[in-house]
């Protein structure tokens, strides 16, 4: 635990938070500055940055529990949509640098764009991004 | 696989894709519409629609998956950041109905905004909401 980290409190339970699950690795619970109904962090207990250091075995129960929710959020909210959403880095809109995975419900009307507008790449660039992340991952 | 579904058919490599990861069970390649540099899709070979119909393993791998992708398109692109955005149903930004992850690199200066302005919540809607989502959860 980092003793100046929100999360690491929160997730520790010695903040208290909207909590709808905890289990030993993970506390989901509801933002307090919600972006819609519903809008919630999944934050692992032990301290990671963000996903560069997360390490495997967390990464890989986080996208497992985030199904659950996810399921949990359509039920009982009957959302229209759902974003997952998980930043990295200041410019990147993280806030807290305490890895954490947002869980956003949609509905008609919420007037939210994530994505923006996608044009056509340059495929002489693409070609060559993709031969130095290739050779990146062997 | 599913007959009519494009990312069933670039998985499978039937449709060709700037591969830059394979393994049996996932493929990741670059966007060919891409927000930024380097934006690429994680696709499970298999079909599954969304988060909602996700299995825990291929949900387990996808993020401890996407962990070292992120640390790649970090290392060869040196970008300032990192968005992770998994988009569920048309409402949401789902075009493509086979489940799939965006990694999206980001820059200073690239002008996208992902997240909005997050506005302090009523939280008696929120201990409502979070009541009947920990009901659920049991």
């Amino acid at each position: 635990m980092k003793d100046d980290c929100i999360f690491c409190k929160i997730a520790a339970g010695k903040i208290p938070s909207s909590t709808i699950y905890e289990d030993s690795h993970f506390r989901v619970f509801l933002d307090i500055n919600p972006l819609t109904k519903g809008h919630c962090l999944i934050v692992p207990k032990e301290h990671f940055t963000n996903i560069y250091d997360l390490d495997a075995e967390t990464a890989g129960k986080v996208f497992t529990l985030a199904t659950l929710i996810s399921r949990a959020l359509k039920n009982v909210l009957k959302c229209d949509g759902l974003n997952v959403i998980q930043n990295n880095e200041l410019l990147a809109g993280q806030s807290v640098f305490h890895f954490h995975m947002h869980l956003i419900p949609r509905y008609k009307g919420d007037g939210l764009i994530f994505m923006g507008e996608q044009k056509p790449g340059d495929m002489e660039e693409i070609g060559k991004i993709r031969d130095l992340l290739r050779e990146e991952l062997q």
